[in-house]
């Protein structure tokens, strides 16, 4: 058959290729290059005693249920662990019935988004907002609209009259779409108040949040407190607020178990649609992560990550003050990571990143991360997944590019 | 919020549970049951000593990358090994680009579907067919139509009837969906001749073919031949087959790792649905995988696993022959997990259901696996994943039903 399109759905036709997985493509054909565009953990702090002792433990059992089908809703001593100790600790209050383990937070984007969203349906998102949710809800059809950010998040005054707009076109928005914890590109730390303003915005236009938390434990502790990060979903009083949050940043990406806290209807959708897109997450890595949590490695490696990352970002910052004095401008991440650059006026991120291909260094471009076209004059760093030295030697080579 | 119904996709609100997990739901909550339902594989196979030496060295390497977020297609590794070696033992030639790694087979059907399904498509299913596959393009919102089967699998003048009829109407169906090999439900071997019709009937209606093969490798030794399990996708001579196969049945099912061949331009949609549906299968999980056929241990299981499942048959079926004689009907299965039985007039399968519960054993409605409200007539019982002992005590159970 020379020509497959004919046989592909409406939305096939239209799939586009993430921004960040074809950086990195680009990346991997450039030997040397130091990647500042790679948000991955910092693997120098994976737990391998803890985890080799784990899954010594766990296949010496030889219990057939560690390598067998599994629920689709996911390990049931995982997410009772999870309700009773790591939600709860974050002042989130859950029952089992509304959590569902999900294959990493992009399916619980995903999963979310096929519940809720039909083909032309409005979702509004972030300006900046994470380009994994962007291709989730544009692979479903979704009209992806942006509100914009000041400094305490996402602007409940933009939100209002973007509602009244769209309600005004008969187009009333699905959910409107969060990172409030060091968001996936900007870095932001939306506002206790600012969060309270958001629920009540959703209840007054009757709207859906979707918030997705893969980053809120690891606050930098020269500029935040645990307190900071208090998910929205711990005061949904009225079951608006569909939850994510995952084990990807916080011990590593490769089990790929996230989770997703929703009100009961919403999660049993939920369930529906994972059990026949992928039957169950990963059995084996369920059972590796719950004793993870039970032996207390998460919570006793937390604190060191944050440090960790803390001191990366430090040096990351120190690097740009040194090398590109005035020429970019940022706020200071309180957390996660990620450094989110405004380039310096006339400078195109795509143009620049060309530059920085030749000078063996690599971002993501502003673009990306952007559903209204904008986002040009941005650049996303990533701090978290390469050395110090790296850093120093990436910023001096983006430097160069400049 | 009291009622989240106007908030579900037209899609999430017509879901609907699958039947063989619902069985199983009903099940946990008898005591002492006898499972005919669940179509797991034996967990006495499992190669325990394998896997614990394989994770100790991934583990014991301290390699990032083996934790880290990974392609969404794949470990390249695992699937270069699939290309030039699995694949090729069944015959079957493909290139690297035509590879994606899924979470499950299950994924494959979801991706498969999403890439080429609008709702209200017609897709073509045998009948009976794989519930798994009816939920995954039901939850699509395609039409699905059956096509019956004869001792050889599925009829190809009823598939030429169907579509003239269907294109008469001017639907023209997607695609057809088959398992050649050991079918769920019904265990039929697919023949060598129809399957060559099969692959001509697509070309005529220009219909894909998707071909399920989690099975292909355990035949019974008793009763067919490797040759006689070549997939229909190695004589795929115009790119019309999208090939899934496993290792959920041939190694274990915790891992979720299964891949889809497909031709290019098909399998880069499934790639970049897959990006943005959950980014990449678990990582380690591809590793352990990988470790499994690099180093033998699946090939070498193999033969282990046809003796096994063929003993377990022959248990059931002598079982059956003793408890129900004359009773039930059924074609003894040549590979696979399952014997589908055909009930004595006048039984219908929901009211057996209720019966064997009190009898503290349950199996799958023959209905479950029908898109044309039919089967009531049979039922699908699984001899797999119990002992020879409890597959004797779960006939007689089920004797004591009728």
């Amino acid at each position: 058959m020379n020509n497959s399109d004919r046989h592909f759905s409406r939305a096939a036709q239209a799939y586009q290729e993430s921004e960040i997985r074809r950086t990195g493509a680009i990346g991997a054909t450039v030997k040397g290059l130091i990647s500042l565009a790679a948000g991955v953990p910092a693997p120098e702090m994976f737990p391998w005693d803890d985890l080799q002792a784990i899954t010594a433990d766990i296949l010496s059992r030889h219990d057939g249920n560690s390598l067998q089908y599994g629920a689709t809703r996911g390990y049931r001593p995982l997410i009772d662990h999870l309700v009773s100790t790591h939600l709860a600790s974050r002042g989130l209050t859950a029952r089992f019935e509304e959590v569902v383990i999900t294959t990493g937070s992009q399916q619980g984007l995903d999963l979310a988004g096929r519940v809720l969203i039909d083909p032309g349906d409005v979702v509004l998102v972030e300006l900046p907002t994470y380009s994994g949710a962007i291709a989730a809800f544009h692979n479903l059809q979704a009209a992806l609209v942006g509100v914009k950010q000041d400094g305490e998040g996402l602007c409940i005054e933009a939100l209002d009259q973007i509602v009244a707009d769209l309600v005004a076109q008969g187009r009333r928005p699905k959910f409107v779409y969060v990172t409030p914890n060091f968001q996936n590109p900007a870095g932001l730390l939306m506002s206790l108040a600012r969060r309270a303003a958001l629920l009540e915005a959703a209840a007054r236009h009757d709207l859906l949040i979707l918030e997705d938390d893969p980053y809120g434990t690891l606050y930098f502790e020269d500029a935040a407190r645990s307190e900071d990060t208090r998910p929205i979903k711990a005061d949904d009083r009225d079951g608006r607020v569909i939850y994510l949050g995952s084990m990807s940043k916080t011990l590593v990406p490769g089990f790929r178990v996230a989770w997703l806290v929703a009100p009961l209807a919403i999660a049993q959708k939920v369930e529906l649609c994972k059990q026949a897109a992928d039957l169950c997450s990963g059995v084996f890595d369920q059972r590796v992560v719950h004793a993870t949590l039970e032996r207390g490695v998460v919570q006793r490696i937390a604190p060191a990550l944050r440090s960790h990352y803390q001191h990366k970002r430090t040096t990351m910052e120190g690097a740009l003050a040194a090398r590109l004095p005035g020429r970019v401008r940022w706020t200071s991440p309180r957390g996660g990571f990620f450094l989110w650059i405004r380039l310096p006026d006339g400078v195109d991120d795509r143009a620049l990143f060309e530059r920085a291909l030749k000078q063996k260094v690599s971002f993501v471009i502003g673009s990306a991360f952007h559903v209204d076209g904008g986002g040009h004059d941005c650049a996303r760093l990533s701090f978290s997944g390469i050395t110090p030295a790296q850093i120093e030697e990436g910023i001096a080579r983006l430097a160069a590019a400049f």
